[in-house]
């Protein structure tokens, strides 16, 4: 926890927070919180600033905070991924919000096993708390959007562009790409999303939807990586070549 | 597993292998080998190929192995990591495999807990089995090299030179480093050496110290990751660096 995340709901009107919960325990354990010590506090969504330890008692610790001006900007990188093995989902919560994205979408595809949308690790207050975890992590206040969406050619025709402007890039990782990710970035975006397939890949009939919707395909050669492992890989891609475009 | 990996010692002088084990189990159950199908190969350490099953029985799967001439290349990435969590190397183990290592060395650090050396998750039995399994998923034959150094500068001073010859690029990754990955990268090494820290990162003392014997320090922003999501990251943009400058 390089970070100790407050809800706006949890800020008293004079700026004080009582923490009583495992955020508490951190301060008091791990950093080692006295009277007048100063940690690094992030409003969720908003910004970051300095709460300064005023109490200290065996279950809470109480801050005083201060804001910066300005919330940290939205991370660049959207990402629509097929919707991963339950396992896997669990484990890669927090990574992308430690990694930093804008907005993730869980999609069905082909090879997507229907009951892998039945799991606990899709309800909301499973996933914010790993959300959180992972931004605490990172330094990051900006929580994720979520949206899980089971039917993916409706979602590219009705939905796709009133979440990802079509001003914004569009990319598809698959073996068969014939790009690479600098070149699918030549024109500099200032936002791109990464649509990232299942185990067994995406099909032809899905690439070609995806292609249909503006997605440049680029791969990153030959090596077949796990689905979280590859999220990583490619969301860490991408996120150095646009901050190194602007 | 995208690939059934065998070692030499496995294949009887008839080009034929009995296998009775997980990866009986997977041919059987998970890719229906039946006499006449084609699995794919790999030896250890050598090259890919194609088996024909030629055999099945309800604990063994016999297959005829047709080699291809040459073995996949060393991947030209080399880790050397500050000695993590028991438990984050564990799961590192397999997904280092993945992205292609050719070396990895696990190196004590100030901010590292003495008590790390002690666990099994170190022993050769115990990673050789996970860095199998990255393969596997990958597609590769190339098992990293792995070593455990207790001391870093007498490494640095002593030993390095012998295993990263100075001829392959250093870099080490660290907030404070002023060029991004392909800054460092612009001379088009064909090989490079990734220095990753510790959770607390690198004291300024071991920085001068990597810088004293050519490490070039880079950044990528300013979110702190795990040393899992890290090491991916990381690897995954110098992978990229570099086959792009070939």
């Amino acid at each position: 926890m390089n970070l100790i995340l407050i809800d706006p709901q949890e800020v008293r009107a004079d700026g004080r927070v009582r923490l009583d919960d495992q955020r508490a325990a951190h301060a008091r354990d791990v950093l080692r919180a006295s009277p007048g010590k100063i940690l690094r506090v992030g409003l969720l969504n908003g910004p970051l600033g300095k709460g300064t330890v005023e109490r200290k008692t065996t279950d809470s610790v109480t801050l005083y905070c201060e804001w910066e001006t300005d919330a940290p900007l939205r991370p660049p990188v959207d990402l629509l991924l097929a919707m991963p093995r339950p396992k896997v989902l669990k484990r890669l919560w927090a990574q992308l919000a430690a990694l930093g994205i804008g907005r993730i979408i869980l999609i069905n595809a082909k090879k997507v096993e229907r009951f892998y949308f039945d799991t606990h690790v899709l309800k909301p207050a499973f996933y914010t708390k790993r959300l959180i975890e992972g931004l605490q992590q990172a330094r990051d206040t900006r929580l994720p959007d979520v949206t899980v969406v089971k039917q993916l050619k409706p979602f590219l025709e009705d939905e796709m562009n009133a979440l990802f402007p079509k001003s914004e890039k569009r990319i598809i990782a698959d073996p068969s790409g014939p790009r690479t990710v600098s070149q699918c970035l030549h024109s500099a975006p200032k936002r791109a999303c990464l649509a990232v397939g299942p185990e067994g890949g995406w099909t032809s009939y899905e690439l070609k939807l995806f292609e249909k919707h503006g997605f440049e395909a680029f791969s990153v050669g030959s090596r077949i990586l796990r689905t979280d492992t590859a999220c990583i890989a490619l969301i860490s891609l991408l996120a150095e070549s646009l901050r190194n475009k602007v």
